[in-house]
């Protein structure tokens, strides 16, 4: 099966975002991950939707948007015009999560749900029928740089035999030091979108870096799930 | 008198930061204004401690960093990590104003204190021995763009006499629709540093624009200031 | 098996709500459900105590008062002695939920746990020893006229098979888009009071919209469920 | 000099609002006074958006809707769109006042700013020239019925002379526990429109009592205003 | 005038309690001063209602309970049960002081309102008729040890003008680095409470040490207070 | 098997806490379990890290801490250099319990966290590889002196086995209405470490007391452990 890479622009430089785009672009990147962070929801603060808008009309990958904020409900709407293609709410932020989930699909958008490290699998088993990646986090969200927690992979597995029992087109994105020794782990699991800051961002050779992360899936098959299906 | 002028990044392309730094650097600003939003205290997001930081090697501007964050204590530490020369938080967004502000002080930075435009000047009047800046906001801050909400003007005024009598060393910022129009206004009542975003960065001749801002100094006389003290 | 329908008064005419009652007790209904929101839990706010009080001397239908409030704890003594004969709270919006339903039931009050559509079942069944109803949402809750949400469908099998499993007596309500379309697939599930809104209050004749409601039930065996124990 | 009485809902029978509303409309009332309150702001729920939108088609008085709630800029919309004529809000519950207060003032409604019996005058100093109307509460908000506060009135008188020095064009209305006795010492202070409940919804003679409090005004001349300004 | 001395159990050793209070008492304190800290208000958690309850039937001294808690309307009443003689809340905890002070003073205790350095003194005016003692903080609340801040002297001199232009009885205690050295700055000033932690509880004489705090008030004198009112 | 037994101060005279735990200590007590409230997570406050350092010199007891507040990563570090041997926090307490739970195994404490009587077991199946222990509360926290929830017992039993699939070595601890009646039960479906209050402060005899709770555990045999494990 094939994965696809998403880097992470938590490991960009700040100051010429534009760039680091194109680069990442040019080396074969599938989608664009933005991290938002508000200092509420993790510790730590990011960027917001104009960081989102000025980048938009400067590149033609999806952009990936993970919203590591509280009340996401109140911002969603701004991302969504800023330009995101696929907007992920963290389970633990919002209360009436199907809600937004729903509102967000009739705009048009795609969605997904993240669950940190701690948070169990069946927390998101009730929206599955209605989004479009389940994003697993192999770190604590708050930083780049972090060490990949290998104790989420079961999880992982876990969640793709939850995926397939409820027919959901769901996909896995893993997110969280991720980089070619753990892509193989997530991939076998049954992730399929693999997000990687800076091991690709901090990479000597981008291209290769990104390259090696999407053959992390060859040759992998995941157990539980119907395999061309997607 | 003279005024110093801080452009405010908020009206910067967010894509290509390090450039747009430069070109305001390198027409005569004075400071660097970051507007920072945590999309709690203020409705928007916008950035953090990560575009400070790789925003600082880059530069020889002072950082004037704008703490539109609530419990702005946590967060402040990250700001001076991150290069920041001036640090203000507003004084509706922190309990114990007093202590943050002279523990951020026994670090070595310059501290501000602002004011939302329905905030009377009373409220700040305990911290003026202790902060470098008021930081008197003349739109309601979240967002650039928007109008200069001339009822503020008399606060200024009043700031400036409050600052004399305290014998306090404050200057007077403002921050809010400011241009060549309204820079007078503000002047006159006693500010000293001038804010300004679209009036600088959209211009067509930015250094022309950082110029007018400057002369609305010129010939201004403040009413219960003593003029040589600064 | 037989069902109970509860008229929501969210549905009604709020200028004269004491008429309003009495149509639809007149009509048949079992419970009379009053949805109580505090602009904070869900969003919107719709009423509270003083009208719950107003209706109870009108009234002989028991009153079913759904809580979505946050820290329903703060509350559900006024609630109870403004005539409430079963108070729900909500599973999300309360930390200590045993403490709560303790000290209600030892008042003499039927209680009940919510949940929202995406919320999981298995988050309610520590309580179910406990509880005399548990209230499954059709709908986000927060507005009246909402669209049903048939993902919902299997939870509510799920907690039949969890409150028999349990032993618990704990009857199970739905709320959110029930009409004489819809009733039958809950009533399948194991759902034994409908809470109805517009499909009564805002039918041509809510005798027989609430009679339809009742017949949902008929010849409808639940799997799983101990058909005389109720 | 004349006075406006607004009867408070707040002590009217809930069951039949219709009626309670039509009979201080036929009785002389100038405004209908709306008490909203979504039990965080206040110890107390009352009613939201939907009451108000199910009286205004049957009444020609102004609805003047008192927000008790926190974060106001979250319902205001919804309270406008349900046919406020005059939108009240609490200077202790909303951080951005002066956002808030243009905002509703360029949709075309009226707008007030209140004060708790703790809160000095000077708090609301920055807003006059933008509202129509300054609420002092003589009372603690949260419930009817309450004990008038004679401690608040020079803060009334105060607020008469700052109106005045802002040639602002506010009305002071006063809230909690007006009744004949205590309407001349707030009309005195410079109080323009009175809310009354409990004096006037459980008045003998509802029309009587009102007529009491509008002579309250009879032959009252209030320091330091400008007597023909309204 | 004579001034009182009461010891912050703050500076005691927490692991034998009634042995601490018995010293102070021995040595001449008028008031124990208990700090109570959540750790939400302040950045510290102290003891709560239990610790006072176990050293009420061990001591005569008047319990001077400070609330250094958020909403402490929550928990005033357990102080009460627990032996509180006064009850002392933070202007900056509560929205609705107004009603928390007159509930507490109709259970028969004496109560105080404190402000943190940074809170202007007019925040408290509207209450001075009410309280018994304004409690004014000479550091940041959540710490024993720290630094008197001498720029807050000016404040304590203008309630105690303020208390006597409103013709209040309230007592201007003192809070933070009171010792023989600052304690004739906040006595003149018009302070006539000290409280004192460190400077008592680990003085080589605890009883020389009270002694020479209430001789700071020795042939004060204190411009614009009655002197034979108290 | 044999049990641990951890008195809890909760059930301690607060006034003389030394002696208290040295009574203890010389009967038996394998832990001492410290329960620390803030007022917020639940509804009472006992007492901060002052307290735990003021006791730390004088026993040789390991410090069991129970973190019965919100946010606890505001505050471990501070309990961890107060003397703290293990750190339990609530998983219904803190969105990032895997980042925190890893930070205070680094430091080389051991940690534990805490479910609600009506938290399911699942919530905290991801921390089972990290924590050292699992606290089953068999009461609502908050309150000394509370009875014995038994309908908690089957959850205990599901922990116990979870633990062995995980091949966690978490040992776990039970608190709540915990003597001599109640301990079997909790201690056949697999607690190894008993915290007790009333049961041993107020006991005749403490040493009896404590002895007969280890007694508890003899001639069980947990079913699903490997017995040698431990």
């Amino acid at each position: 099966m094939t994965v696809k890479v998403a880097p992470s622009l938590l490991a960009a430089d700040f100051g010429r975002l534009r760039e680091e785009v194109a680069r990442v672009e040019a080396a074969g990147a599938d989608l664009l991950h933005l991290d938002i962070m508000d200092g509420h929801f993790v510790p730590n603060i990011t960027f917001g939707p104009q960081v989102v808008a000025a980048l938009r009309p400067h590149s033609r990958l999806p952009f990936d948007v993970h919203l590591m904020i509280e009340q996401p409900e109140r911002y969603a709407e701004d991302f969504l015009a800023a330009g995101a293609d696929l907007i992920t709410v963290h389970v633990e932020a919002v209360v009436h999560l199907h809600r937004l989930l729903t509102r967000l699909k009739e705009r048009g958008v795609m969605v997904g749900v993240a669950l940190n490290p701690s948070t169990p699998a069946v927390m998101v088993e009730e929206v599955l029928p209605l989004v479009d990646v389940v994003l697993v986090m192999t770190v604590n969200p708050g930083f780049g740089g972090q060490k990949f927690i290998p104790e989420v992979v079961p999880k992982i597995a876990h969640l793709t035999r939850m995926i397939a029992a409820k027919e959901s087109r769901a996909l896995i994105e893993v997110d969280g030091g991720i980089d070619a020794t753990t892509a193989p782990l997530v991939v076998e699991a049954g992730a399929q979108i693999l997000v990687a800051g800076t091991s690709v961002f901090k990479a000597d050779k981008v291209e290769e870096a990104i390259r090696m992360l999407k053959e992390a899936g060859k040759g992998v098959e995941v157990c539980g799930r119907d395999a061309d299906r997607h």
